[in-house]
């Protein structure tokens, strides 16, 4: 690996940065284990320490470092810069960071900069009513909580797209990388255009261990990670040590080095944009673990072993040699000579941090939302679909959403401020209008075969739905917008990628000073009912199930019915804050039932009522419920199907697309009153609910209504397979005739006529089914089929 | 990239080899295409065409030329061999193959090594009621799915561990090659112990497209593929070429080539057992996509771009220039001079198909079951703890049952056919007990400093919870058993993998020749209410909640609230098939509160009635519930609350274990009857109900049981952060006060006894949280509380 040997320090220089690295120790070992006396003015006492001691020494030292040595570049070339750590446990050094540059004291007047500030700083930290123990939220300058590893390296890419000034020192744990989010989003160099977006700084800290193991790639040997590393494209340069002296003198002298080769990179791209992809340099730092920590307790190696990676020192209020080597420990790096008797940090401390919105803990891309611009969303009539009657025409929903997509892309192009992302699926999924005006981002080789690739492209493609997302999060959290579209069963991977997201949404509303940033919008097509061709490996709807587990009031979920009301969800979307947005929506041929006014006030209500499917009159005999595309579809066909062969049966058709409206007022921000509840959907009388997911859903989101006993609901329940559309929903007793079945079966004194509709829908179900198995397709009275009742319901 | 360019072929031994694979490739074409005329003895008309096209074309010559060299390769060497294909959706080669060599109609009498079951195979391909279009369970020979990409890598190597003598070609698509999981799963050859375990022979398919892009490693350039490879650890050979005949000889001379140096691995390996790491040698294929289909339709390029992925020509039944261009590429084949008129292969063919099974597709380790031998399991009474009375004792239930693995660890040692597996976490989840008998399995390099690290340890840690996952799935689908233990919110990282390894064990189920394996076993612990110190980030429940969507006869979710209920639920788990069991208990100390015997008969109800803890004489006025060690122990001391402060009220305590007895027995095997919930839950009686996870699950299992407008359920409603393990407890409304004042509330005519304690409970519950706020720790009366009532119960 490269090594750089230059030692551009002056002593001078050494000891003030090792100064302000012992500060940033001192700062960080006072937080894991001080209530009180923050200074050590008086000896330390047991009831100084807290009573439990939650953090994570191991990473913290090297964080530190990094930090002193990157606030050195910051103000030599007045850098814009963002520090995200993979090692989000390492809390206690950024929050020591933050207080000795006054970023933090700026967020919490009430933590100033003094001995009374460091002693909030240290009680608060990882105390009940303070601050967690991780990089979160609550910390000034971070995008990144790391308590679930592997997403460092894709929201540091994400946060340098379309920021050209910015770069992102970006630290990768050693464990970290061992994940398959990490290990996959190396290659994201491969996405970045040097002439337009920022820089990312890799700096893969292997200190070696993690919990109660030695990592990989500590132990494969220098040329293997040297291999392994400039195979991901990178330009790897080492900076190894275990004296401080030298490491300042050998980081110092690296990170000047990679910064001119970044610089380098970024102006001959500007100067020849045909110049090929340069492989990016990138720093390994190989410190010990727990370093400056306690060598040995009670006769084990603790620095420079996994042993280091929690708290070093246990039992210190029980044990008085524990509680000598722990004041002994604090005493070591001096902090007489740091802090001034008021506790503030001394000039020479105050010399080295970098101005303003310099500083990291104070740079406005990590917090996003201050930044942020609203798109600017073209006029929806532009692209709505003309639906002369409910039912008449058919459209491929996703792609008229292409077309409006393609058109915010153009209209906000001046401001470089979206992006589209998806793993390889932006054309299955039929959002391809886009490439009328943009490209897909690719800095790779190019073949002349190649469509639609360029360097500067705004639609994110690669077969990774961690990265995708990961890319998505830094975009949004450094204030931009995006849009994510994935198949429905495969946005599972990302699970906990959400949850982490939800999470972080979830602090940042408590936040005042966190300005809301853009909501995170999926649309999940390429769905479970459309996927008969690839069968049952591609069919989950369950996603849905997983995200309305998150806090309610980050969390919307919409199914969009047809082309005009998917149009409108997406720019409802598009414009909303501080939410995670799932919209279900087909991309194959589907009937269109509501025209554009229609539809803005459908899904303004979020449910209703469709008058011109329903003949009840006010007095329904039965209600029959939809939300999905293909649900709505069986429903109506069944509305159809009952209407000619059970005459007089009076059905209330009511159509859900924003699901969350089910739930009770006192659940969901979008829960409806119980009184408009019960007036839509009766109290009495059968509710024959088709849904689009797994059905037990829709009784968890209704179980406190008054007519929930009465409610039947059919959806998903885990049968499929390589089939046709037609007989996926048979197999799922979705289709229309089991919904008409149901029907029957549910309202009570139907008579001898209803007893004829039902073995005949019993008898058409085998006849179909039976075409299906011998045909290999559906018959053409499902594939052709329309609403026929338009002329008497309009 | 190194190249071997032996030709080790004579021209007949290419020219054979080419017949098989042009017979493999028209039974390919054959199956995504025609209906019927399978041996084209008739020119090819419109009808002999499926309606609905369904398949990928792209990868399959690729996988086809692959099985017949691996043919070669294992008759010459009697090879134990299986295939395992990232890209899965190549079904149509997997078919065709094993069609060809006879195991396909070995497994399926009904579809004969002759035209008649030449066209039943066609015909049934991607066809409803036939077989998916992915390598599904259907398929002889498979593990692996492939739906959902990113597996093939770590299902491999946990396919060969303990299976010294077999080799698994595993192809790992270029698409594929670029997920997380995947990334990450390369490194799993420091895992491998060449003497004891088998070898994975990775071949990357460079075919350079996925559906609409190119992939990434085909566009960096070979020396930074070589690089990236070799800093996997392996060593790689290039076979580059689209001239079949030079193909077939550069392919076997790399296969003779590689198979040399895996036998030069293992030897070297068995003569020295401290000979350091070697590199994998490994197989980089480049060939083109949709090699030799339609190279031009319509003046497009398909062949070698990401056109060929799916379907190169559709509209073959309306086209008639397509149906000609059809038949021209199925001639092209000359299947003529492959099947003779029977539509048997010609001898040619036969000859070169090793024996019986040897074959991949009957390779006895792809349908595990035939292999399994169940585990022997020590009697449990050797480590069950000792319970004088229920709450008279504590103890950490995971460091007990670590005890009990270990022992199942050292008894089964002879068969080496078990292995623990985790993300860095079996100490920290407290199981160390294990490396009393075996070490973590670790073959990159170790330091002194190092403990129980060894080449051959059957504890697999890696921090990867998909690697993990990928090894225990190949390892228990090729017959073996295994236990994961994860941090219950980082298990979402699994949940994609865990959909699609439902979904194949739903599906075996209903293959009789798929015999069953041992079931996917987890243990989630560190959980929400024991991740109090990590905070927010680590606290999820919802893993319950996902698993719970999949097929009732596969999903078993049990929440043993003590130490000898946790040890009866793992030896259940352990001796089971076919099911995905989760396991969630506590590492942290705990109460216990039954007796092995209690233990074991209440585990084997699921769920039953705490006499001791219950003083209702069979008429309660409240039922409390409980499922989680955490909540058991919350409700518990609410009762205890609630016997001193509203004496004579009479409350029912029920601990649930088998999550899956709530639910009506109509909606899972486990189900408890109506008549037999209803005694216990009462029809008419409040029931506050402490669950684990998050509460409106219990709504969704049980909303058909009678009592269900009674229930009143607590759990964990995403709130949390790093406190302490009562305020996390407190802020979720589920402490003992909060679940004593839902008592109050909620039985009715209490008297003003009950309005002053409910106040006494609310300023309690005050106290507490100001004490916590104030001290950083909970009140010792919580810490130390203990179970009051037991001389009075017992």
């Amino acid at each position: 690996m490269r090594q750089v040997s230059d030692k551009p320090l002056t002593d001078d220089e050494v000891q003030a940065l090792d100064a302000y690295w012992r500060a940033a120790n001192y700062l960080s070992v006072g937080q894991i284990y001080l209530l009180r006396n923050a200074l050590l003015t008086e000896p330390l006492q047991a009831e100084h320490v807290k009573p439990r001691l939650l953090g994570h020494w191991g990473t913290t030292p090297g964080l530190n470092m990094l930090y002193v040595h990157l606030n050195r570049a910051i103000k030599q070339r007045d850098l814009n810069m963002m520090y995200v750590i993979g090692p989000g446990h390492g809390g206690p050094a950024i929050a020591a960071n933050t207080w000795l540059e006054g970023s933090y004291s700026d967020t919490y007047p009430d933590v100033p900069r003094d001995e009374h500030g460091m002693n909030h700083l240290f009680r608060q930290f990882s105390f009940p009513g303070g601050i967690p123990s991780h990089v979160a939220p609550e910390l000034p300058g971070s995008i990144h909580e790391g308590g679930e590893l592997g997403y460092s390296l894709s929201h540091a890419y994400g946060a340098v797209l379309d920021n050209p000034d910015l770069v992102v020192a970006c630290v990768v744990g050693d464990g970290e990388a061992e994940t398959g989010p990490l290990a996959a989003s190396w290659h994201s160099n491969k996405f970045i255009d040097p002439r337009t977006d920022g820089a990312v700084l890799p700096i893969l800290h292997l200190n070696g261990y993690k919990i109660a193991n030695p990592t990989i790639l500590a132990r494969i040997g220098d040329d293997e990670l040297t291999s392994l590393l400039e195979g991901y494209g990178y330009r790897p340069y080492l900076v190894d040590g275990d004296d401080p002296q030298l490491v300042h003198q050998s980081l110092a002298a690296t990170i000047d080095h990679v910064l001119d080769e970044i610089a380098d990179i970024q102006s001959e791209a500007k100067a020849d944009p045909s110049a090929p992809r340069r492989s990016w340099p990138m720093i390994v730092l190989r410190t010990p673990k727990g370093w400056t920590g306690p060598r040995e307790v009670d006769g084990v190696l603790i620095e420079g072993t996994w042993r280091a990676h929690q708290v070093p020192l246990s039992g210190v209020r029980t044990s008085p040699e524990h509680l000598a080597l722990l004041e002994e420990w604090l005493r070591s790096y001096r902090p007489e000579e740091l802090f001034d008797e008021t506790g503030r940090p001394v000039r020479q401390l105050l010399d080295q941090v970098p101005d303003g919105h310099r500083r990291m803990g104070s740079n406005p891309h990590a917090n996003g939302g201050i930044l942020s611009r609203g798109l600017e969303l073209p006029d929806l009539s532009e692209y709505a679909v003309d639906v002369p009657h409910p039912g008449s025409v058919k459209h491929e929903p996703t792609r008229v959403l292409g077309t409006f997509l393609r058109d915010v892309m153009q209209a906000n192009e001046h401001e470089r401020n979206f992006r589209v992302f998806g793993p390889d699926e932006t054309a299955s999924n039929r959002l391809d209008a886009l490439y009328d005006v943009t490209n897909k981002a690719w800095n790779a080789e190019v073949l002349p075969t190649d469509e639609h690739l360029a360097v500067d492209g705004r639609v994110m493609e690669i077969l990774s739905e961690h990265t995708c997302q990961g890319w998505l999060e830094g975009y949004l959290l450094t204030g931009r917008h995006g849009w994510f579209s994935c198949y429905e069963a495969f946005v599972h991977l990302v699970d906990s990628m959400v949850n982490q997201h939800a999470k972080w949404l979830k602090v940042t509303r408590q936040l005042p000073w966190r300005r809301p940033i853009s909501s995170l919008n999926y649309l999940l097509t390429s769905h479970v009912w459309r996927q008969d061709h690839n069968g049952f490996s591609h069919q989950d709807p369950g996603f849905i199930d997983h995200v309305v587990n998150k806090k309610a009031e980050v969390i919307r979920v919409y199914l969009p019915p047809d082309t005009n009301t998917l149009l409108s969800t997406a720019a409802h979307c598009l414009a909303s804050h501080d939410y995670i947005n799932v919209i279900v929506a087909g991309k194959s041929p589907q009937e269109d039932w509501l025209d554009l006014e229609a539809a803005e006030l459908h899904c303004a209500r979020g449910l209703g009522v469709w008058d011109w499917a329903s003949n009840d009159g006010g007095d329904p005999d039965v209600v029959m419920a939809c939300a999905g595309d293909v649900p709505t579809l069986e429903t109506l066909a069944a509305v159809s199907l009952l209407r000619e062969h059970v005459p007089g049966l009076k059905i209330r058709v009511v159509n859900v697309v924003d699901l969350m409206r089910l739930q009770p007022a006192s659940e969901h921000p979008h829960g409806l009153p119980d009184a408009e509840f019960d007036a839509i959907f009766t109290t009495d009388k059968p509710i024959i609910f088709a849904y689009h997911g797994y059905p037990w859903l829709i009784h968890r989101l209704t179980y406190r209504r008054h007519n929930h006993d009465n409610l039947h609901v059919r959806g998903y329940k885990e049968e499929g397979t390589t089939t046709t559309p037609f007989d996926m929903v048979v197999r799922n007793d979705l289709d229309r005739f089991h919904l008409a079945i149901d029907v029957i079966d549910r309202v009570p004194g139907l008579g001898q006529r209803a007893v004829q509709a039902r073995q005949w829908l019993v008898d058409q179900r085998t006849r179909h089914h039976a075409y299906i198995l011998e045909h290999g397709d559906d018959l053409p009275e499902v594939r052709d089929w329309h609403w026929p009742l338009q002329e008497t319901s309009s």
